[in-house]
């Protein structure tokens, strides 16, 4: 993509209402744009860093056996009157609206409720199960206070899968595979080595949910983590008695404040029995289908690696969400430095590496601090003194150590620092 | 993919509640479901449908410089009160929701609002300009009735393009070019044909808006059109003031029912002076950004295909959209058919030909029906019959004649079927 094609610009500044670093350095990058507290439009990069999230998270589901579709947004009552999750008392972040004189509709919130009442029409016999179905859904919230940017938003983009299986066990088997997987998945993010699976609460069908949190100092969560055992306990559930159960002593634990980048339920029967889904066992018995559920905020995961990967110079996205790969300024407008630059971007572009190409007429100067606020990994760099040093100039985001490299060469780094894994 | 490993199975009826034959062919082929009136999920096939229909505009959109974001479902009252169009008796489409104690939310409907305000971030100087923008949004609407399946909902998928230029002049230049890249849209979904562009209402900045408008039984619309002049015009429209003006006569008019499937507006300055959207020209005068919209309905043209091809027996998806080329139907559980059913399977995947694989213990017959019903392109059938007469046995959906191939033959020809422009 050129630049000059691109209709967003940067800003110095933004909007002085704008309290989370995470938004911040969104907004003033051109990545999203605040419409109001805790809701945001995605400009087009910012699409393409969500779009990635959920690339990796759609591998990760599909490859444990997801089916990927879209319920709607719209929510009728009745099917959240017979689980009594209408009222506003037992649920208040509903946005409601008339639909008629005397009727109403719901916003999506969460989707157990039709994701269960759906699957009365495909689940009858032990032989339908199990069935795994998600979606990337934006979910409407009436948080009343929301200020922390992406990370709790009003609107806000989610994974939600749910599960459906006979049994207990079956549905275990299932639990511990998506545990894996989440975890793949904040390594394929970056986030990896500081991503913990937490008991957090449960419910009456199990003792303990879990949460996946990530280490971070603008999080909303306190956990407790023991490294020699390698458990860690959300402060809500922590107790004695807890500790016990985990065989955890309270001495080695650690406080750490942590943002919720996932979470897994078990919820046995809690919605498939008021909804009406069960199936007829090997033995001919009916049975409540056994029901879990399990949630990743993609929007939620976008702001925290921009607030976790960044500098005072701007952002640094990890390599597998960057939405380009490389940042190609060309400093000056002399014809063979143009000419050199476009050779490169069409060369780079038809070996299959995403470049932003700044073609703009900004200084020098404009453009480097353009580049790091941006945070894509690679900067090249094409003006009259590296074609005189026989090439180009490349830098990592990280780093700011810089190479003149003669373009056969340029290009080879490139390609394998894109292609690792 | 399997059949066996997808959760959604065929249904003989319909909700007796579902009045479309759109709507109901889906949810009888399991593309999607009913939530309530005008309100739909989509299903796993349903979802592949709808986003390739959505690649296609894309591609589209793209190829005349559209840049692709997305706005926000939530909406601030206070920019479409700058131009008067929160009032529900401006407005009645609006689904409302309480925020806080004296404050409200809206959802949706359009996004020329908050458009308009986006780009007041990014555009001062006509060296900005022009700049076109889209969205795939999830439209929310609160329409009393919504009786059409997919044609009318109260939630539905569209395309919204934006451009923001210097002055009627380069705004018109780009409004004929959208227009010819919509007729290619409408040409690659097959529909090329009996889709007209027509005059429709303007407004102070222009005469007429144009419509797309395909010829169907089920349409809400009347168009009139003149086969000689090739032109076309709305129902609301037609008087003599405005045949003299586009030279047509009466006698040469056929009356017919349409379905409206894009909209294309000239704004001018309608909604950028009231939302502050100004630039300064080569003069140095500041000057309205000269706005247009043009939408396209991804779920309209998805039920407007599902209702225009199909026949008795189901649905008859063009070969750009189908969510899988080829229905490979396995009609027997023999050690030999289940070898060469799952090689071929496997190879025809391979070559990249996207192929639903029945292996499932159906009977024949219910086969047969499914994939008359489900609707893909093209039927191969591997039994025991078919392999004693040397192959597999091919059909083409729109087709009752069969034939008997070799493998060879047969991948030969399905690479044929499905490379064709």
């Amino acid at each position: 993509m050129r630049r000059s094609e691109l209709f967003v610009s940067t800003r110095k500044q933004a909007p002085a209402d704008e309290e989370s670093k995470n938004a911040q350095l969104l907004i003033r990058a051109g990545y999203i744009h605040k419409e109001m507290a805790g809701v945001y439009s995605y400009l087009p990069l910012g699409m393409k860093v969500a779009e990635n999230i959920k690339q990796i998270v759609r591998e990760e589901m599909n490859a444990i056996g997801g089916e990927e579709m879209i319920l709607s947004t719209l929510q009728h009552p009745h099917i959240w009157q017979a689980t009594d999750r209408w009222d506003d008392a037992k649920v208040d972040v509903w946005f409601k609206a008339a639909l008629g004189k005397d009727s109403q509709v719901g916003f999506g919130w969460s989707h157990e409720e039709p994701m269960a009442r759906l699957m009365t029409q495909f689940i009858s016999s032990y032989k339908d199960l199990p069935v795994y179905t998600y979606q990337f859904q934006t979910k409407l919230r009436r948080e009343l206070r929301a200020k922390s940017g992406l990370l709790r938003g009003r609107e806000f983009i989610m994974k939600d899968l749910y599960s459906f299986s006979r049994d207990r066990a079956e549905h275990d088997k299932f639990y511990e595979q998506i545990s894996e997987s989440y975890m793949r998945i904040y390594q394929r993010l970056g986030i990896g080595d500081i991503t913990y699976k937490t008991f957090a609460s449960g419910g009456p069908f199990s003792k303990f949910s879990h949460e996946f949190q990530t280490l971070s100092p603008v999080g909303e969560d306190t956990i407790y983590f023991h490294e020699g055992e390698g458990v860690a306990i959300n402060k809500e559930v922590l107790s004695d008695e807890v500790l016990a159960d985990l065989g955890i002593a309270r001495d080695g634990l650690v406080e750490k404040t942590a943002v919720e980048v996932g979470n897994i339920f078990t919820f046995g029967s809690r919605y498939s029995e008021p909804l009406g889904l069960f199936y007829t066992d090997e033995k001919g018995i009916q049975q409540p289908v056994f029901m879990g559920s399990y949630g990743i905020g993609i929007s939620r995961l976008m702001g925290l690696l921009a607030e976790h990967f960044a500098d005072d110079n701007g952002l640094i996205w990890p390599r597998n969400v960057a939405p380009y790969q490389v940042y190609l300024a060309r400093l000056s407008s002399q014809p063979e430095v143009t000419k050199a630059a476009d050779q490169l971007y069409d060369q780079l572009e038809n070996d299959g590496i995403s470049v932003l190409y700044d073609d703009s007429d900004l200084r020098p100067g404009e453009k480097f601090a353009d580049a790091d606020l941006l945070g894509l990994p690679l900067r090249v760099v094409a003006s009259e003194k590296s074609l005189t040093a026989g090439g180009f100039e490349l830098k990592l985001r990280t780093n700011t150590e810089t190479s003149m490299l003669p373009k056969d060469k340029l290009i080879d780094s490139i390609k394998q620092f894109t292609s690792e894994p």
